[in-house]
């Protein structure tokens, strides 16, 4: 039985890819953005189908404790949301100017955060 | 001769606090936070001043490391200016409605991703 894939792990990935180690950063790649299955995986790694399943089980509960614990993801989800609303209301031609520019800094420091 | 106490750590210790073990938390806890000297510290936890003085180098790389990686610290820097300035907005009355609106939806994100 193949286990599941959750799809909030990509992103969990991309968010804290940088804290595991190459090998798990690298397993975790290849099952979740290139779509390889675990015997693909094991055969590009030289890593038995059990130890790759191993891995990803391993490599996905550290990912779920880091955002449990940092809140990261969820965090740059909020200050998408939140640049989008404002981007919109600067499409306003109508808009003071003095609230235009407040509010470009505000995007701006956004951006900046969404790096 | 006494290490330099960086003041940019109280701040990485409450970013990424939870990810350190209890000991090398409760340590730079008692550092930074509470100035305990290294001697006092030792005396605490029973651990010699120079296994204190290891623990509190070892524990500002980690965070260190882990800001390199993850930037959640000038993330959180960041969206509490973008707050700030959003807050001023709302200060005036002349505000139109709908841009109001707007704008509290947006700091609504931001105090969530706060948090």
């Amino acid at each position: 039985m193949m286990f599941e894939k959750n799809m909030k792990f990509p992103i969990l990935l991309d968010t804290y890819g940088s804290l595991l180690t190459d090998r798990k950063r690298e397993i975790l790649d290849y099952y979740y953005n290139e779509d390889y299955s675990l015997a693909e995986i094991s055969e590009i790694t030289g890593i038995s189908r059990q130890g790759v399943r191993d891995s990803i089980k391993k490599s996905e509960e550290e990912l779920f404790q880091l955002e449990e614990k940092l809140g990261l993801a969820d965090k740059n989800e909020r200050i998408l949301r939140a640049s989008q609303i404002l981007d919109e209301i600067t499409q306003e031609s109508s808009l003071d100017k003095s609230v235009r520019n407040a509010i470009e800094l505000a995007l701006k420091q956004l951006n900046e955060a969404e790096k």
